[in-house]
């Protein structure tokens, strides 16, 4: 999302081939930062999504059958694909490095497993609704966007630890008093837990509390101060998020600011006008 | 809304007729700046909307009729009005470049239709409904607003392909294993993404995930990871714009800094000092 | 909210006494600026709302009686402490121009209406409960946030009127499609945009959905880009209001860094460098 | 969350022991401040949240008495490490002025107490839930992190103040008016306190709405005013939070450059060149 992101992956992709390329190599290389080349290949995944989506109809036995045919064409299409990448990328070990490719990769080869068992099949269904993650792996406005967000996860780690362990205590206090009163909610700790983020979600939350209030009148407060707690840690997580993203803008705005201009500070100027005081006392 | 946009929208309305005009063109030029003639567009329009209400509720035969006579007599006025605005244009080519004045010369002309046929009445009607739009077209800082909305939207672009491929993953999955339970629910992929989109607004989810939990008992971690994905994309999409508006701003306002002002730079001054320097060791 | 308007209105109420006044007026401005007497003043208001509160509940008839001697009671003081004020008031026309003292005055005089009709008990009963409201006009703090609140609202008049119109025209054709398969929902204008409303805030807007789906099976486009609309233009509104109000404290701070500082500017130092240069030439 | 309060309470814990400990007063301050203690202190902790978690769940009468007997090593476990945190504290009165230690020692002695009567059987596994708060006292960021919530609190209060009052007032035309058509909802003050909160969380409101408009048909204004209220303090207050925690940043940053850099200013600039034509005009 921020500048410094999108650049330093722009120069990932831009790196020249190392000059030990082979022709053949140097050839895919080309062909694997053609723009038509990736083009053909979002256009794959988009068909391919299609087809998931034209399955969940009901469909006559031929178009079933056409449809498993597709399926085949895809999976070979996408095969060819990462051989291309593959041989195509200057540094065949950095390949692996990259966690799509390994995404790439692992999704495709599933798919080449011919499945036949009925347990089974739900899996191989399953690896070709995945194949719509491609998407992301080859359109790089998509990848830096997870990227930054995956990078944005730990900065909310404790007040993600802080909110569990709000729900763990009033989902322990919650199965001490309302586990009798209705245990399909509050039996065990987890469907506790469930029930508090539904809460949270004031997804009908006062049908929760009105069964709870018959017999403990003042349950209002369990409801209540949960609701706030945890509306006020979530207020404070986003807050704290956007005080550090333009946090960090600023801190690349003025780095940019005093490498490119290099700019004197003051006291450089200050100096200089020491000197030439001096050098008038001097005279 | 930022005012970058106001100064270039009112920059558009104050350029001055150019000199080739007619005497009515400069005379219908000036009706259209007019403010009373403004005012009283608005005038018709709000009142156009009334009726449209009013028309909602049941009235006696004897009201239709006049409201119907209302109604042309709107018609012509709208008429009237677009074709002063026409002749009143400087540059008639460009009268058609701008699609606020295309939307009202289709929605007028489409007024103009008379409509007997019951199938093309409510047809009549909705044109009638969108002339309350119209209003947006004639106040420049409601188009100002619609303008800066729209300009909004590309940088929205990729978080909305990013949330549409999380949709689409979920909805597969979901009709995959939850058809069987639930076929009005997860029927098929446009049943399921329709479902999502309410699991997204909270909407009775609870009921939506109960119902497949007793059939696949762990089937809540498919909810909460989809609303936890989902409310995570939109903060990030929330922020990315407050974070780029506030950019924008400061941008805004260094630009008007250093243009208005003309300040040397630190630099420039350094340079100073360096020539007065030089010119003392001269002497 | 912004420190601006907390000081201006701290000078309001630090303004000294002007020397016109007589000894009975300064002894009662005196009183009206006094802590204490402001904190009895509050007292008093707590306990009217407390007696509000206690009026809810089934109460016996001597404690009715009580109750009522009671409210005769905070009447009087209530007289009192206005007529206080305003004696205390060193200019007597400005008392009036502060909608607050207009409020407050108002309150009490009508308590004071002896009321037996059971028709206007109610109103009575409602005047009692506004006399809470005079919390607001008693503590300065509560006066600045409702100031600031009010000032809030012309910057939000457009996009206002803007989501109205989307409103207004999705009503419109919500009660020309929809009025024949919910009357309740959608049987007139009025109640169509209590609706909309309705679905805006997601209460239960998919029982809504469903329902006219079953008539128009692509309503759902109907909902679905109305959620997206309305959202959108509340997005815009809120970080509008963010970025105004960001704005305006930079634009103060500006200020304040420009004013107590009196800093010179560059251009003003690149000036005397210039006449210095020039002097050393001349030698 | 902010750097300040981040590096003040590394301050504090990071204080010299002062000279006149004795051997084992040292001693102890190092396993106290030891990671491994810290750890295996957390991992008692999750353990024993652990344990809370099983007891929900129906467990044989073995596990039971299992368990019992973890409880009591734990307690132990736990006398332990207050007993050693309080000896390897320098200033032993500072102890005690923290309240996280107070809240530490108050829950490891009330576990201590050997309940058998049934009724106190609860209070004790209330203790034994709570001990998850110890979390809070033993992870600094945590720490930290509901330190600066509870900061963050005061500068709330005037916004909570005044949506109490909407609430208060509210609620009594509430109860005046709806009483007698459901006073489950709206049967005293309390309870339509509640109502109220639940029709800001926007959770069936419009079921409370249409029974009301039944009686009442323009009701609906009383709902809609305070879902606009609530809704405008509520925006107000989060806008008020970032607009502050922003300026702090600010104010921490100019701080930090004024200080760190000590920049002479523009106007010792102006001064200093003031002296050199002064000098240059002499000569």
């Amino acid at each position: 999302m921020t500048k410094i992101e999108k650049s330093s992956d722009k120069q990932n992709n831009e790196l020249k081939p190392e000059s030990g390329l082979s022709s053949l190599e140097r050839r895919f290389y080309e062909i694997r930062n053609n723009k038509i080349f990736e083009l053909f290949v979002i256009g794959i995944i988009i068909f391919s999504a299609l087809m998931i989506g034209a399955n969940s109809y009901e469909v006559s036995p031929t178009t079933l059958q056409f449809l498993s045919v597709l399926d085949i064409a895809i999976t070979v299409i996408f095969l060819v694909e990462i051989i291309i990448r593959f041989i195509g990328e200057p540094n065949k070990k950095r390949f692996f490095h990259n966690a799509w490719n390994v995404f790439d990769t692992f999704i495709v080869l599933v798919s080449l497993i011919p499945i036949e068992d009925s347990e089974l099949a739900i899996l191989g269904r399953l690896v070709r609704i995945f194949r719509v993650l491609r998407m992301v792996s080859i359109i790089p406005e998509l990848r830096i966007l997870i990227n930054s967000l995956i990078k944005a996860l730990p900065q909310l780690g404790y007040v993600m630890l802080l909110m569990f362990i709000i729900f763990y205590i009033y989902a322990a206090i919650g199965t001490t008093f309302f586990a009798n009163i209705n245990p399909t909610l509050w039996g065990d700790i987890a469907v506790s837990l469930l029930t508090l983020f539904r809460v949270m979600t004031f997804e009908d939350w006062t049908d929760v509390m009105y069964e709870t209030m018959a017999v403990y009148p003042l349950s209002w407060s369990f409801y209540l101060s949960f609701i706030f707690f945890t509306a006020f840690a979530f207020l404070n997580m986003v807050i704290g998020i956007v005080v550090n993203v333009l946090e960090q803008e600023r801190q690349l705005e003025a780095d940019i600011e005093n490498k490119v201009s290099e700019q004197p500070t003051l006291l450089e100027l200050k100096e200089e006008l020491a000197e030439i005081k001096a050098l008038l006392k001097k005279q």
